[in-house]
């Protein structure tokens, strides 16, 4: 193998593809990025064994052939030449070696046979369909915020991906929640979808896919199994195993008779509560709603540092009620909002309360109340 | 008391001072600013003890008293109010809590008797001299890297300021070491400092003084004793316990006889040794560098991951020499360096490396070889 490529086009790509690969591995290949140089393209994989990044670019091959080296190694010295430097990468006459030079900089770097590389087998995807990459960062944006750090609920450590295909409604329609609060984004069903499984993407393949969408703004292809999703957009292909388990029946949770509406200034609220919470206990993070006509009074007591009041004018007409939620789960939720006003929409003091954004009806969150 | 006073000369203030307030604290009145109202004027307090940090500003003082208050949750609250709010501080009916009100926020915190309070008695400080604020940023950027982390030679762990008052020089001199590397910064003798006894001042107080002094450029003024030092400029007073211990007579590590000059673009170097340390192991961090006339080879080689080399065109004309450094002494150093050129002077392999910047004769750096 032997390859010429400017600096900046294999550090974009080296950048993209090492980010999958762990910090620490105890299978010594999983740490090295394949590199394979074939009909004036370059193209490196890294893998975590559950997701599989892809990254083709164009390059000057003057011989084609294959080899892997440390990613982050790589990444790290192509990260450190100057601007406008030319790479040549070449595996030479010291076999287990990736030739690095770029000007009177020189580096060999430890390889390992690409044929011990592991390839993800991503079998047939029945379902494919096409939608707006900058659709799929808004799905992914508004909803990961919910998604559960408890291992043991592993079926709520993704994003729940699924097409909702009714009379009424067809949306592709991701769902995330930790139990504590809930995160609903639709967007309408593209092509192809209506049929496809539910499918909940773990976290890491999330932030991964939301890193790489990052400037992006052509089609995202899409491709679903039972078991894998695909990814494919401007020369990358992201392949990852799906959390095997049931999702549960988010629709139970989603009230539908909550009939006290209070409508407020997302920003002024959000600000309020991030004020009044400063003396909140770092464990409860309690935040008491107080709500009369025209006015709201957030407030926090905490016997060991004192208590905080603020007050907010609102547009609310309903009955007067008091609530409490978490601090952070209010300050996650307001700050996905896009339009001016957060709509609330209260039952009691003890049941989920449903908040939307006033500018965008795709969206819904539902946030369980506390006791305070 | 009551005050009242524009939020961001209290947050600038608030700042100042907190910064000195230890994040966990046994005695919890350490935790708390002590605020005093007199005189127009408004004085804040912090002190973990060994440093004290006093800072005075104007408000609208409408009833002189004094309390306290946790540091870090008022400068959290006054953080998140909005720019340009008058803010109200006032001990009222409520002993035991300070109000603090702003627009529709109200806080009351919980405070501790002001008397609980501990001062930091200077006692008398009979060495005082006035040098530029920008001398003693430059006297302690320069030198601060060199400071010992390890707690059990603690009389290194501070920078050690003292007079040198000899018939060829007459300086103020700022020494660090850690034992690998020793970092000499000097700076005309001030008027009143020539009697000083030798200090050394704790990497702690060290720091807060360098962030105290960004961005201020009038005169600092000095007081020295056997055991404290104070520090004042607009309207802070800084006041630190010193290191009881004596620093070690540094002057003969400093070597004369070095014969071997080599001259290199600073910035060039620090990038091709920035680049072939990226495969040096976690631990050694070993760069070899081989000189012979006008070249300089850098390499490192590392079992696990691979080898290194680049060369640089330098000035150079003694005999071919091979030594070898920590690549993060040769970086630390090279930062400091505000000329295009470093000079080094060589003996041999095993012994003492003195560098200096070709635009900065009053700094001097050495550096202990590593066997590579």
């Amino acid at each position: 193998m032997k390859i010429t490529i400017e600096r900046g086009a294999l550090l974009k790509s080296l950048n993209h593809v090492q980010s999958v690969v762990e910090r620490r591995n105890t299978i010594p290949i999983l740490s090295n990025v394949l590199i394979k140089a074939e009909d004036g393209q370059l193209s490196l994989t890294a893998t975590d064994l559950d997701i599989e990044v892809v990254e083709a670019i164009d390059a000057d091959v003057a011989q084609p052939g294959a080899t892997t080296a440390s990613a982050h190694t790589l990444y790290d010295i192509v990260r450190k030449l100057p601007e406008g430097a030319q790479v040549e990468l070449s595996t030479g006459a010291d076999e287990g070696r990736l030739q690095l030079t770029a000007g009177r900089s020189r580096f060999a770097l430890q390889s390992l046979p690409q044929e011990d590389f592991p390839v993800m087998a991503a079998g047939s995807l029945p379902h494919r369909f096409e939608l707006p990459a900058e659709a799929m960062r808004r799905l992914i944006d508004k909803t990961r915020f919910a998604i559960s750090m408890e291992e043991t609920r592993y079926y709520l450590n993704g994003i729940y991906f699924h097409a909702v295909d009714g009379p009424k409604q067809k949306s592709l329609r991701a769902v995330a929640t930790d139990g504590h609060r809930l995160a609903q984004v639709d967007h309408d069903l593209p092509e192809g979808a209506a049929g496809m499984p539910g499918v909940i993407v773990p976290r890491k393949t999330v932030l991964e896919l939301q890193k790489l969408l990052e400037g992006n703004s052509g089609a995202l292809s899409v491709g679903v199994s039972e078991t894998k999703i695909r990814f494919e957009f401007g020369g990358i292909v992201l392949t990852s195993k799906l959390i095997d388990g049931t999702f549960p029946d988010y629709g139970r949770v989603i009230p539908v008779g909550n009939d006290k509406m209070l409508q407020v200034d997302g920003k002024r609220f959000a600000e309020a509560v991030d004020r009044v919470s400063t003396i909140s206990t770092e464990k409860s993070r309690a935040v008491k709603l107080n709500i009369e006509e025209g006015k709201l009074t957030l407030s926090v007591t905490n016997p060991d540092s004192g208590s905080a009041t603020e007050e907010l004018s609102v547009s609310y007409s309903s009955p007067a009620i008091e609530i409490g939620f978490n601090a952070r789960y209010l300050l996650d939720i307001t700050g996905q909002l896009d339009g001016a006003e957060a709509s609330f929409a209260f039952a009691d003091s003890g049941s989920p309360t449903l908040v939307r954004d006033s500018e965008d009806s795709m969206a819904v969150y539902v946030l369980m109340p506390m006791r305070v």
